[in-house]
């Protein structure tokens, strides 16, 4: 089994918790979280469940966590300046609104750090060339692009430097994010044994979060890069856009029962999954409160859009909230610069003296 | 005739003259020159009249002078950082040695200004894969070293970095170095294109320098990397050192008369020629001379010694000199970075902003 699999089987074996192993010297860190999303536009349910929810309680979990609205990775690809100028606003007030709090967690806008291009060129000159070109998502990407630039070939160097930067000892990442979580532990090992140890073991965090799929095809997971938009629910949808688009989801014939069977039944199954997570409750008792109220497929599908809309319409009217006051969710970004700044200018001192830079 | 073929010959035409193509819209910019030095140790001869000599003169001709030691190229090969830490300064101590007036000319170390690196993470992202591995130095430089990292594959980007974060009008560089410079060219352009013009094109800057030849095998240049420390004269060489490395240059048995036939008498015309770089008087002359003043080749070997400890000891006297109070040395790099930080501030600022990351 190659070491990377055991790795990640071990992380799913022990949801929400980490791996042990540790470098000694490092054992008396504390935790540091990092973690980065890019700014594409209003994050979707599939996003919020799978992911910023699982940040906003890891706060509770963790004294120190930094989130990265990671944009310098956004221009790997060609981008349009004021959509993505936009974006990144968007993106931190829908963060803020899902229940990001900005004194806890460390929220800034990426290239707001100069750090990080900087770390990044220098972990560029320990990688290898074959190391990089074997992610299995530079060759998937690599494809799906007519004409890949640099920066999408090198830019698992600048997740590495984001990570580091920040001595970060705690990732949540997606499982396809796993390959690039090992180059940061391998950049990591390599700079300290060239120069002398300073980084610290990363370890990927995998948390229990239910895969939320596509309402028009659900043998794939819901998806930004779907041009249906019907195929996904945004988190600044109207309620009577979430009504349209669940009425409208993908179902079957199989039974006027409600069952949960993501085999036979994917369609239907995914609205009860969407039920489950933003309730709490497991597919049986969402099951069994369908079959307790006498729900047909109908029926259903006005509670899981009752589900939805009690989720999402109060994330969507704080976010307008705080998208309404520019000024001051600058400064929030501001504040999160200078708080990331401070790591990471004490970070990269350290490197320039061990490389013999300064 | 390729483009660059041609390029390349209409500045060997016009010796110290440049590429009147210009953009219109830059016509009013005032000319600024940069160029880079890599850290690699004491100086030698040939990168004396080769390289900063023609710096130090082109203080007298343009306003506008960066001249960076770039350590962040240096690191793209593995570096012992105690060597790199003292060579940056050595660097320093030797381009003040040799003329440059650090308050004429911005002298500063590249990893000091933050910005270089932003820019070629920007940058980065606007070139394609094919673009640098067709670069010669790449093919070259990847089969010399044994596991070439990214960033000896990506260095020619920092390069493009390095010149426009400037808006640098005039480069002075190598032959070997045109593609490069080509590189950056290409990139401003992409960068206009694309996003807005910020960018004026950059000339190359070849001046009409004497190239001089290894002391032991005049077929190849004076080189640092000739692991015999006798085939080439550095510029702390005690006087003595100097006269035993002359004394055992290679000559030949063609003649005991002192003529200038670089093909024929390669080892004797290299010595004319750093005789003739060094006074600035024509190789006829110095051949004139010999004849005047009734040489052989032992006493011809004694007056090239004489006139290079002329030129290097008073080099070597004031680097000694500038070495010995480290405090001042390292305030004349703050004051460099500052200069060079204001600049490069302004370009990051304007480029963010035309990207969309502000």
């Amino acid at each position: 089994m190659s070491k990377l699999l055991r790795h990640f089987l071990n992380f799913r074996h022990c949801h929400r918790s980490f791996s042990q192993r540790k470098d000694d010297s490092f054992a008396q860190c504390p935790e540091r979280v990092f973690s980065g999303i890019q700014p594409t536009g209003v994050p979707h349910l599939g996003n919020y469940v799978g992911a910023i929810r699982n940040w906003v309680r890891m706060q509770e979990r963790y004294d120190s966590i930094l989130l990265s609205i990671v944009d310098l990775h956004s221009i790997t690809v060609q981008q349009n300046p004021a959509e993505l100028r936009e974006n990144i606003q968007v993106m931190a007030a829908c963060l803020i609104a899902c229940g990001i709090n900005p004194d806890k967690t460390i929220l800034f806008q990426q290239s707001s750090v100069k750090e990080h291009a900087e770390l990044c060129w220098i972990l560029g000159c320990l990688c290898s060339l074959p190391r990089l070109e074997h992610l299995p998502q530079w060759r998937d990407k690599s494809k799906k692009v007519s004409d890949p630039k640099v920066g999408l070939y090198t830019y698992p160097i600048l997740q590495s430097a984001d990570i580091m930067l920040y001595k970060s000892t705690v990732v949540p990442v997606g499982e396809d994010q796993l390959t690039h979580l090992e180059l940061a532990r391998d950049l990591a090992r390599a700079f300290n044994r060239q120069y002398g140890t300073l980084f610290p073991a990363c370890n990927s965090y995998i948390g229990d979060v239910p895969k939320i799929r596509s309402l028009k095809d659900p043998s794939s997971k819901m998806s930004k890069s779907d041009n249906n938009a019907a195929s996904r629910i945004d988190l600044t949808d109207s309620s009577s856009t979430v009504r349209d688009k669940i009425a409208k989801a993908v179902t079957d014939a199989v039974s006027k029962d409600i069952t949960f069977d993501p085999e036979l039944r994917p369609g239907l199954s995914n609205l009860i999954d969407i039920c489950s997570a933003l309730t709490g409750k497991s597919s049986e008792d969402i099951v069994k409160l369908t079959q307790d109220k006498g729900m047909d497929k109908k029926t259903f599908k006005e509670f899981v859009t009752e589900t939805v809309n009690e989720s999402i319409q109060p994330i969507s009217s704080e976010m307008q909230r705080i998208l309404s006051d520019r000024g001051h969710l600058r400064s929030i970004l501001k504040q999160g610069q200078e708080r990331a700044s401070v790591l990471a200018e004490e970070t990269i001192k350290h490197v320039k003296t061990l490389v013999g830079l300064s």
